[in-house]
């Protein structure tokens, strides 16, 4: 079998390691327009040759894991190329237009909508590693819309990845993503910022911030190359979550201004709650 | 020699570990007004013994380890009943009320202003540990206030607990700390509130969301008990920083609205120095 991976970075990457730890025998092409991924990933074992678009022509199966942007204008061509046979799969952050793409393509059944819920703020082939999508959740859109055999052997490697399937539609995914990821991210992002420009002197941020700081801040250190297209293709779930987010910003600060300190006392308190939601995540993951 | 600490949580029962670590011949006795906390200090070692406002008296060193708003008010009278020869410290996340407190205190020279940066999510006896300061900053405000040899004798503690020492002015404090902290947890619980509003069904939050989001939302288990004064005592410095922040949303959603993403990508791109601060930070500690 002949399994093509475009975009060999931490998700791609770590999902062409899986691939050859569930078989063995199966041939591993790398396509990236890095050429130093390529061989990197060469150097650690994460892919077999590396090749071009022309191995589509043949592949059997086909992950596409480049930023969102890029695979939105990649998508249909790949989907051309494709033995009427073979799997093509993109694994991400945004669904819904991805979808749209291709939901006229006379080879959509060939096409399955992914996202594994497992980035983490490091990037590349370096990053990549067995075991990343351990307990993780592997969202799936318009699943009916994949050949059943198809869909069946994408399932059982993914489960054979430890991940826990579930299934929607993709604007009810991107819904969601703008809600529990893409917010997160602009939230993070905006408070480096703001702390970067209110903290002259860099070296009181490495002196005084805690880990609490870091915390809230990690995810600043994304790469803007994979989420700028993010927030552009959703952009519209994204407005209205952010809008939420500023407003609840806004009467924090007003009731603050106003001392209207038990009112914020209970906000936080009901929001302690998340608390027992997180073991959850954690307990499951 | 006789330590006093009142308020048994994270951080007083984790000094008093360490006190007790430095030199075993002295004798601990905890105050707290929830009696279940001293029986776990009791239990676990962290003190000899329960303690009441009497024990002020004859100690020759008092931690104030209790929230913000409780230590203004109890601050003066533990200095009044303080010993000539002996210490008082808080070590509470704001700075400027307490020391303007007791400004013109007869005993001031006895009261140290210092704030350790080692909180975590956790509170309680429980959560106590040695160790937690290894590596972290300690803040001391006004030092030059407090008599030599009582400075001398906290700093030698605070270096044996391998703590690194800062030194600035209360209000100083106070507003970096509104910038690299007290940010952060308003940051992350309204983030955490806008999330439960939106996602009605929790099932969806604990199915969906990665470790981003829950390193984003982290602090959002903070102790209300212990915030709501902190936000209240630093109020000025606060709702600057937070008008700085919805302001960077703000623009961040307009660029979004108005698709000017390759500003939104350079934002991110300069945020991302953010990492090798970080790292920093990381490495020191």
């Amino acid at each position: 079998m002949k399994v093509v991976v475009i975009g060999i970075g931490l998700i791609g990457g770590s999902m062409a390691l899986e691939f050859k730890r569930i078989d063995p025998t199966i041939t591993l092409v790398g396509i990236d327009q890095n050429d130093n991924h390529l061989d990197q990933a060469m150097a650690m074992g994460v892919i077999d040759q590396k090749g071009s678009m022309k191995d589509i022509d043949t592949a059997d199966r086909v992950v596409l894991s480049i930023p969102v942007k890029a695979s939105l204008h990649l998508l249909p061509t790949v989907l051309d190329r494709l033995p009427s046979n073979a799997l093509l799969m993109d694994v991400g952050s945004t669904k819904a237009a991805l979808c749209a793409a291709v939901a006229a393509h006379p080879k959509r059944q060939n096409y399955l909508a992914a996202h594994p819920i497992a980035g983490t703020e490091f990037s590349g082939p370096s990053a990549a590693h067995l075991g990343l999508f351990e307990g993780k959740p592997q969202i799936l859109c318009q699943a009916k819309k994949t050949k059943p055999e198809l869909l069946q052997w994408a399932k059982a490697q993914f489960r054979q990845m430890g991940m826990y399937l579930r299934f929607m539609e993709a604007e009810e995914h991107d819904r969601h993503m703008a809600c529990v990821s893409h917010l997160s991210h602009i939230s993070s992002f905006m408070l480096g910022k703001t702390v970067l420009e209110e903290e002259a002197d860099e070296q009181n941020i490495f002196d005084l911030a805690g880990s609490g700081f870091e915390s809230t801040v990690r995810l600043a250190k994304s790469n803007p190359d994979m989420w700028a297209p993010i927030f552009e293709q959703n952009k519209a779930n994204v407005v209205d979550i952010l809008s939420a987010y500023i407003a609840n910003l806004e009467q924090f600060k007003d009731k603050l201004v106003k001392h209207q300190i038990e009112d914020l006392h209970q906000q936080m308190k009901n929001t302690n709650q998340l608390s027992t939601i997180l073991n959850g995540i954690k307990h499951n993951n």
